[in-house]
């Protein structure tokens, strides 16, 4: 393999999910494409790490200082979601089921990957909580162990701010088979059940 | 999503085999990374596609005029091994059993996709073939009723400068097993059978 070829290759296999055959199989794909598009694409990429700005409020990507869910009055800013990260944001505003703002922690507390409270957007959280306009915080986080830990540690600082703290319910999915629903799960959907509708 | 973001996402989503989600996830993982990486990537992108060169002689991509396998003297000049692409050329000598030299034809005849035999390098080849240092020509085209057509087509005008014409084999893959196997693949795995060694 050509420096050039291997040098693409080595660059677009460093992305998650790409492995070294996938990445060859697109870098022979540009090759076949006009320069200007080649072109097009690297300009996407530099364009949107460098363009792209966080949200002041939520930590969410924005194209100004506020987002758009920050700054819409529709919305209702006296309750806010709290997610590890901007694709949950999307999954969340994908549903369509939610009115209420959100705030980006940028991860979860993980000792292990070196990643502390002070590495995450909890004091900005608490500032919010502690505004007098916020009523209830929503922890959507809890994934595995790390996410637990996280959520707990939050709720403990956010008593102190006396809004109420919820979590998302944990249950056998919609259209799931109770036969491939992990145990965890399906305990969880019995002790958190709800009236028939 | 912001612009900056859909932008990114509909670019790397045109390359074949990345969809949109996908292309969501590769661009919120460059969102990650520092700025000089995201650079660097780009720069991969455009230098590959600006920067390759095509080997005056086998069309296979190069660093310089002439390819590292058509300016090596060890290898077999007297040896053609014609294939559609650049991937193929890497596919034959990943098996390190090759010590010939190739012809990148740069695609099939398809009538349907409007590329005639004009639109590959056929001519090159049929120079080639009739410079006199050429003894064999392997056609390892083929896939498909397209590519037998090429290898027709192109076996018909070489038949004029005499040099041995073959055809990779075709037969069950090795350690496959015949129960699934295509009957047309099994046929002539019995017809071209080779002695037993």
């Amino acid at each position: 393999m050509i420096p050039l070829l291997q040098n693409a290759v080595d660059k677009l296999s460093s992305f998650p999910t790409i492995g070294r055959r996938t990445a060859l199989m697109l870098a022979l794909y540009l090759l076949r494409q006009p320069e200007q598009e080649a072109e097009a694409i690297a300009a996407s990429l530099v364009d949107l790490r460098k363009g792209v700005r966080y949200c002041k409020i939520c930590n969410m990507i924005s194209e100004g200082e506020i987002c758009h869910i920050c700054s819409d009055s529709r919305r209702d800013h006296s309750l806010i979601c709290v997610v590890e990260s901007i694709r949950d944001v999307m999954c969340i505003e994908d549903t369509g089921e939610y009115g209420g703002c959100y705030h980006v922690l940028g991860g979860v507390i993980s000792p292990m990957d070196g990643i502390g409270p002070d590495d995450l957007h909890i004091d900005s959280l608490l500032e919010r909580a502690s505004s007098g306009k916020v009523r209830e915080v929503i922890l959507a986080i809890g994934k595995g162990m790390e996410g637990e830990t996280t959520a707990f540690y939050i709720n403990k600082l956010l008593l102190k701010s006396g809004v109420a703290v919820s979590t998302i319910a944990r249950g056998v999915g919609f259209g799931a088979d109770l036969e491939y629903t992990d145990a965890m799960t399906l305990g969880l959907s019995i002790k958190n059940r709800v009236p028939f509708e």
